[in-house]
């Protein structure tokens, strides 16, 4: 019988902006429908949330553990399939480990936890309820990222020496940026770090998937540029690799002017690659001994997993919602597969192990920059 | 009462471009559901298409009479709010003219009909029906295009002087370009042309869109490159404007290489504008006295039409989808308010004019061309 | 014996643009000297000019006559071995003609003269002369110009099919735009034509530098958008190539905001390139079957004559100077090579040939656009 | 009376690359003549390269030390103004010492010695002497550097906080990349440092040239990528600056593909400026206020020392010859002002105390480095 994946949500109330994304992102496909949620803290918006997005009120609860046991008293079939954990960082992890254990698979916004002991539980956790676990980091999930990779693997680009990311907004120049931004630099809400826990993560993520190299030791100096703010909101990072590679992380939300300048830079001794998500759709291959190719979204050279990332052909440009769009697609083909009885899944979409990373890379951040930058082995 | 407005669709079957594209960008915003459905001639292949929909197969009709018969039976309130119409070129008028008789608001896709008389008669049909009609010049629909139109309107480009328009395509290079690209140069299916019926049309569209200008008259050279094609599959024209002003539009399809690079240049006496297709997010600004400006999408200096066109903060990039999906946001707004008893609801998408206008461009082309480019008064 | 080729200047006094340019690509590669001119029609300053020059001032003479009598007179081994003529239009014919038959090298600015049967009588000058003529069209000296040139000689584009070129300025958007703008548009100066024969010949001599086809026909539309000038300041033509092919040339001069944006588009069925003199270093080719490419000046990819046409390492950012310096360089050795007795060197830079057809081209945009823009056969 | 300056030159002959990029840039604007040289270690190839410089052969010395008394003994008038010093690194300090206690200006590469210890030195012989000294960091030169530096300096970017400089270039990526190569990896030509002195110390020259800020502490990851190097050829570095600004520079020399990509991005708490060498017509001016905006040379909004530093109209690009030239002109001018009898004359290019600076910063990278990249304070 083919029937729609029902998704529910916790966070994503009125005036949040990644929730809505997560709903657009998965609309785009057409085969997965939200069915129920909790928008926020405040029960009332919440309910006036849920009618804008044309919910039965009977499944916009009160709280995510009213949730839980809601959606659990639903006959089979009728029940959320997974639920998005949309929610400020300190909620992520008594969420997903609730969820888990109540038997529904999980999708989650990264950064995973406020501690890597955090994460380690709820492995543990995901281990023993057999479900699914994804973590939303969605740039992996752009059409020239999975291209990237690709040719990394391939080898097109030789042994790698060299890994600098950029990651510069600007939307945290000045001191008062707005209620999106006031939990982001809070310890109680954002963790041990905020512009680090909130885009360095994606630095470390999107190399990690692109290379499958793991940093060895890191040496950061991590800064708070607007008074007041107990995080930093800024901060460098030397870096060697596991395989001798060394590289740069610099990602600041006070570079005033910067919208999403997101830019991956891998160096090998044979070739080199650079790809930015302010234009997602190309990805440039450089070498000594050729002229420089731009490979395009959904022209020539596109590797499959780059082509099946896509959603319109080449020339009409897609963007962000596409690739948020791509890690709903597998995991939505990962919980049928499952529900078809596929015991152990795979899909292309991060999990449980990069969210365990991420933590530690924030966790090797702060003792670094603490001790006035000393390396720091992971 | 709440409720999503109920989209019908004819065309879009398996394996067809655009009617796909309708339905992501129906999808988008999360208000519009697709109901019913007409997906192709091949019934089989059709119902096969809307189970993969999630719909009732009691709504996949076998044609397009029966679907207005069918919807029209349904109770109030359970029917069709409106029809997409997805098919090619040569079906677009009956099928409108059916369900506008039928009483059903009509989105269609562009060029509207075969020639211009039956564009005028679909006016005359529009106008007795008291329906709401547009038609899917999707390109309108990028923010920065309506902050485009927004500076002309205010005068900030001053006088309009010349008006230069590329629209260079590969895909019909080569001889054999697939199912989708014969019938965009078989006389029966397209019309009178090929390529400017595809795509020189949202030129001429865009141009008025963005500037009110109407060309006054053309000087055309089209060409077919391709041989054994009864249509052309490039062409280039000389244009004079009504204000005085000149132009250039020059499309093809068999711009070897090209995705879909879709150029608007427009010069005024005190600063000039442009906008490119495949990098939506920008529009530049240029005068003699003042650096380059690059206005961007969702950032400082767009005007409100262009920021309520966003789905996205800046930096986060969005596409062709998005843009599309912003003719179906403007159409679905205008049908609740004609719901909601408005007699006369505007919204900012194209209608059934500018159907009229490119039928009047298309037949002025190929009198022009055909006449070793004469100078043709629209 | 090793000496420096010795150059005059007739024009490029004080204020002037592009005599100062020539005077600084002469001198580039270190192996002319100027040692005599006529800066301008104003004895007095031109003396001050050759002052400043550091010229001897018994070869700073009054008048072009003088100036052909005076070298005559000269020692051999100590006359110029060529002149450069960069005066208003109207003076190239009689100055060439002078100096040719004065038994001087001659190298021109363009266009060569005032009308096509000038041109065709200073070939007649020319050949019965036994010296040398270059015509400065210098956009063909840019490395990756040449290289477009080369690949389309290989073939890597197949059959050409469409050419597109822009050339747009903004330079004369206001009426009053100085002395250098004001004779562009006075026929007694100028000629037939203003931003025609400024720059649409630079378009008209590219294409056919690049691809080897001439103009067969072509359908012209010129216009003066500035009150009070007597030539036009914009025009856009029609074009059908000798082998086929057809295109578009969308020259303006009142183009607000440009600053000097000539680009040169052309497709063939295999292939295309794109080459845009505001970023003259690169070449970009793109195909249906392989990944874009951008060739970079100075990089692999590049043939032997881009190479040659290399003053740095690719990364140090060449321009326009360096590609005027390479017609000098290449009139340089061909003056040395009939010195050593070659009595028919060929070298790489434009010369009578050319003239006479950017003159033809010049006679046939007019007659076209006079006549509301029929086609005009060349 | 008018003359031209008189210039010799060390270091050069052939094959050289920075010693051509010198006598072109020297010449470009006219008002300096090379007339002595010692052209490399091997007096048959010096001599010949003399001739195919149009020297007269006894002024082309076997040692430096024979031009600094050849020239000497020449009558007033008929010496050299000034000596260009362009051979590897370890020559620099002896030669310039000679040439200023010998009563010669000297302009010399970088970096200026082999130590800090050598640089005072010449700093105490050069206060000594009275004469001119300039240190060829020819990024100055660009006219969109000089409108950066304004507009720090006009506060138009605010308080800085961050600035971020990348320099990647591909040209050591394999391990036999030639004799202009070798000598910058070995340390008895080069000194203490390869990639870092090479091009590391234009990065740090740049951002002081921009913001006038000095690096306070910093702290550096060199390596060396290629074995059998005995220098670094790759290196990032964390920086703290004076004012509380952080920053990181990241070089190398292996980065494959790379042509010489050098990059200055500078955030203030009101605007950012992005400057790139390889597209060095333009400057990007962002902030969370306006639209973007690129100021291009030439145009308008310029400052006066970046419309000084013009060489031609914008559109007609200019590159790193006119920015070299500019160092020319502007030490060229002191020198007549010098000569002229202005005791002090101060010219925009870099000089001395810039040298002291390059050796303690290379001095400061290298001790982090060999410390595990411990903060060193400078």
């Amino acid at each position: 019988m083919n029937r729609k994946i029902k998704m529910g949500m916790v966070g994503g109330g009125q005036g949040a902006f990644i929730g809505d994304v997560h709903r657009r992102a998965a609309r785009l496909n057409g085969d997965i429908e939200l069915v129920a949620g909790v928008f926020g803290t405040d029960a009332a918006k919440s309910r006036q949330c849920g009618q804008q997005l044309f919910l039965d009120p009977a499944r916009v609860y009160p709280t995510f553990q009213d949730m839980v046991a809601g959606e659990q008293k639903r006959p089979t079939g009728d029940k959320i399939d997974f639920v998005a954990i949309v929610t400020p960082n300190r909620m992520h992890y008594p969420i997903a480990k609730a969820f888990l254990e109540g038997g529904f698979h999980v999708l989650c916004e990264k950064p995973i936890s406020m501690s890597s002991e955090q994460a380690l539980d709820l492995k543990a956790t995901l281990v023993k309820s057999g479900k699914l676990f994804a973590l939303m980091h969605n740039y992996t999930g752009y059409p020239m990222v999975k291209q990237a990779r690709q040719m990394v693997a391939d080898g097109a680009l030789g042994k790698i020496r060299k890994i600098n990311v950029e990651y510069s907004l600007g939307w945290l120049a000045a001191p008062n940026a707005g209620k999106q931004a006031a939990w982001r630099v809070t310890p109680s809400e954002a963790g041990i770090s905020g512009c680090m826990a909130d885009i360095g993560t994606h630095a470390q993520n999107l190399i990690h998937y692109v290379t499958g190299l793991d940093i060895a030791s890191l040496n950061a100096d991590l800064a708070t540029f607007v008074p007041g703010r107990a995080l930093d909101d800024d901060g460098s990072v030397l870096l060697r690799f596991s395989n001798g590679a060394r590289g740069v992380i610099f990602a600041s939300e006070v570079s005033t002017g910067e919208e999403n300048n997101f830019v991956l830079k891998i160096y090998g001794d044979k070739a080199a690659l650079e790809w930015r998500q302010e234009s997602p759709e190309n990805l440039v291959i450089r070498s000594n001994d050729a002229p420089m190719q731009v490979y395009r979204r959904g022209w020539a050279g596109a590797c499959p997993a780059a082509q099946k990332a896509c959603h319109l052909p080449a020339g009409h440009p897609e963007g962000f919602l596409e690739a948020f769009a791509n890690i709903y697609r597998a995991f939505a083909d990962a919980i049928i597969a499952s529900q078809n009885g596929d015991l152990n899944p795979v899909g292309d979409f991060p999990g449980i192990d990069d969210g365990i990373s991420e933590m530690r890379f924030l966790e090797a951040l702060v003792k670094s920059s603490a001790d006035t930058s000393k390396w720091v082995t992971m």
